[in-house]
């Protein structure tokens, strides 16, 4: 049994059943060793963002790490972006990058680079695995160090030799990580500030999942604080059913106004709220400055027995929550007339199902279509938690993966789905049952907005070629078309409800340019 | 005149007068000074992979360094590959990167990255300016820095607050670089060297260029060395009149035997040749053993004063250099029949005008498209340097901003033009003459072939579901259409012929699939 032989077997010993791949030369070996092992689901993308991207969206929607094979170097390096996104969102992945033999690396050769360093600006556990015999250990490491603080991402790099070497038949289970807990005093101290009237419980992480969800609902019913959340959560449960949970506005201004005045502020998986970038003369932090701010739990530690644990001191353990205290459902009509975001909104609101996860890369769109939804059937929002664009039909893809019973429904602005727009291809050839919304307005609308915003309108031609994508316009059906997957243009509400109709009633993906 | 200011100033005075762009929000101020002055001309990319190429690309064909703008950490990630690329291809590239206000770096917010750690990974040259005053000294010395060692990656971070902040209007224009160079006694030794019989000269870097051609040359007819150069030479001039120069074989046993029995091998602006990746049993390094070996002048040195002085040194500075000396023309008749890489190849070389840049990441296809455009009309044909794949499309936008008179042909493997295809949108909307053939043979070729080298014939489904791109198969005329750029999918070499032949005559791109 070689190196890479025991690092599959590793996997599947560890419960890592999923690997999204973008392999190369050096890599070869682990390429035949999943190939002798079809309980592995091997997933090509055809760019590592892509890869990197679906891993997110697997955790974020299963809970569970999937493993990515990459390339050496380079080929890593086209994957930070969305494991910068997956880091930021608490998504547990597991990477394998490959590398040269370790004698070869004395040479200058075309793929050498510093794979150690590309791996931790963006990793929280690195390692390059010393020869063939170490690899389960390391594999087995990697796994836990993914699971390990709610998720975070490890990568494991397997030089040639390693891949190659002769091992003994040594397959290790991953073991289950830790999470510490903040202690009983901590928690009696928080539970007393949130009686305080006005008072926040802001939550980020695990504790959002839907099956958690009734506890915060207790701890909101035994002391009457407010629900909040960051704008850029993960994964936020909405619609029918779903805990009232405010989000944190995007704009400093907007965010400060959301937290004025409120006397005590308690973190529970969350950090300190701040703003996306800093502006000239505007603070940080969107926090009251005469807050008391309480960091219960980091997102590193145990929010979910925490968040029990304050329902238990507030001695609301076992109370009652009923369909009043949580989010109800309210019918939309279909809109028409011209296409816009907010009637977009509501045409989804109208006509998803219930179990629909969105994943939301509108951008500038984002706010009117959340809020059209709110009250939609149940359903998952996932957000672009780092920023990094090119996230939106990667973690479709991988959300897709996770939940083959689910639709998922990918809102998605047209400058960004082009960083990724590879991932059409692996929707097509894998059949997910994802429906993609373009809302195609030519440009990168956050740069104009941001440039009037700090008072630098273009006055020549330089801005505006940086900032519209036109000259010529994208032809998103040609490029669905391209890569396999059908896809429609509409350019007003009555076809667009149509298109969206469609979409969500067909086997495999479907793509609705919607130009605004 | 604010920080952002003078960094364009600075730029405009160092004579940087192209951008490469795609910024993000941070970055609104440097837009708004490049706005203010259009003697830059600033070229969107619509994914950071295809800034960075491009500016590999202009670098090869114009020696002029490019400003590339970037958005921070995830946004300069993804424009690492193309960085290593143009690294291994001793380009200059002098990238600006944003980044946070500095004030606001303490907080935890999406985009928050280690711009420093992820620049360092890839630039020979970093630096984070301080404040809105030290500007203009940094990015002179970051133009600097990209024009010295024949060409360098140098990264210019550039915080928020130090782009809108307050400068005193200083402009710095930069200084020029100085080159080291070897000693009177090593060149003499050298000469010496390349006078036994069967030594071998292997060139690399700037003195390929075709202006310097005439020095080599004299040095092979003054000695009777054989030229050679890596497989991988950034640029090697070809065909008509160009250097008799043997590239290096890219396959290591293959390597070994064009080095096989050289007394002397004298390195010239290049590294040790070694194989592009190790393999079980067999060596790193592709030289004979025997060899005595001279690193007369490495890559970081001054290249063209060497070769200059060899010749000197051996009395030939002035020896005529006749068209026998140099590579002759043969006509090359249109091949019928089934499409090939070979027949490609012929086409090529029957069609293709004097002066073609030909941008090769055909992969596999590589070698016989070489073979068959070796006396063709005079071209320069630029490789992969760095393995990353996804460089052609990029590169091919960079040459023809550099050389807008003569004809752009990318030569493309299908798997490799997947990672950066939304060059085609950067091709129509600056109108760029480049004819782009896609050799589809729906998969990553490269692994199919490794994996029977290896002994590790795909069995099961998942090898070839990570090999093969197929179910569904990409369509090029769609994804070239929905980026703006007319296509024609031929499968016979009469249809090839004439569509190579009309794509090569007309304004602007063009893309062939040619389904092989």
């Amino acid at each position: 049994m070689n190196g890479a032989e025991t690092l599959a077997d590793t996997l599947l010993a560890s419960g890592v059943t999923v690997c999204f791949a973008n392999p190369g030369t050096s890599e070869m070996h682990f390429v035949s060793a999943l190939d002798a092992r079809p309980e592995m689901r091997c997933i090509l993308c055809l760019f590592e963002g892509g890869v990197t991207g679906a891993a997110d969206g697997y955790f974020r929607m299963s809970g569970q790490v999937a493993a990515t094979l990459l390339h050496l170097a380079p080929g890593f390096a086209n994957g930070i972006a969305n494991l910068h996104n997956a880091r930021k969102a608490g998504s547990g992945v597991m990477n394998v990058m490959g590398d040269h033999a370790s004698y070869h690396l004395r040479h200058e050769t075309p793929l050498k680079g510093d794979t150690e360093a590309m791996s931790r600006t963006v990793s929280h556990w690195t390692r390059k695995t010393a020869d063939a015999g170490s690899v389960a250990q390391d594999g087995a490491a990697a796994v836990r160090a993914a699971r390990s603080a709610n998720g975070q991402i490890a990568t494991l790099i397997l030089p040639a030799d390693a891949a190659w070497g002769e091992a003994a038949e040594a397959v290790v289970a991953a073991a289950p990580p830790v999470l510490p807990r903040p202690t009983a005093a901590q928690v009696a101290a928080a539970a007393e500030a949130l009686k305080v009237p006005g008072a926040v419980l802001f939550l980020d992480g695990p504790v959002l999942r839907p099956e958690h969800a009734i506890w915060a609902a207790r701890v909101q019913k035994a002391t009457g604080c407010r629900l909040m959340t960051q704008y850029f959560a993960a994964r936020i449960p909405r619609g029918e059913g779903a805990l009232r949970l405010q989000r944190l506005s995007y704009r400093i201004d907007d965010a400060m106004a959301d937290l004025k005045g409120v006397p005590e502020l308690v973190l529970l998986g969350a950090t300190r709220p701040a703003g996306f970038f800093a502006y000239p003369g505007k603070p940080s932090l969107s926090e009251d400055p005469s807050s008391r701010v309480t960091e219960l739990c980091t997102p590193e530690m145990d929010g979910v027995w925490t968040l029990q644990a304050l329902a238990a001191e507030l001695g609301a353990a076992a109370l009652e929550v009923t369909d009043a205290d949580l989010q109800p459902h309210m019918r939309s009509s279909l809109p028409a007339g011209p296409i816009t975001p907010a009637a977009i909104g509501q045409s989804v609101a109208a006509l998803m199902p219930a179990g629909t996860v969105v994943v939301d890369e509108a951008i500038t769109a984002s706010a009117p279509l959340a809020a059209a939804t709110e009250k939609a059937r149940a359903h998952d929002w996932l957000n672009v938690t780092g920023g990094a664009i090119g996230f939106g039909l990667p973690v479709a893809v991988g959300a897709a993966v996770a939940c083959p019973d689910r639709r998922v429904l990918a809102l998605q602005a047209d400058g960004s789905a082009m960083y990724t727009l590879q991932s059409f291809w692996t929707m097509a050839r894998e059949e997910l049952d994802v429906t993609v919304v373009i809302l195609a307005n030519r440009g990168y609308q956050i740069l104009r907005l941001e440039m009037l915003n700090l008072g630098l309108p273009p006055a020549g031609g330089n801005a505006r070629r940086m900032v519209d994508v036109a000259g010529p316009e994208l032809d998103w059906v040609a490029l669905a078309k391209g890569h396999g997957v059908e896809a429609i243009r509409v350019t007003d509400m009555d076809a667009f409800n149509a298109a969206l109709e469609a979409g969500l009633g067909r086997k495999g993906p479907y793509l609705i340019e919607a130009v605004l």
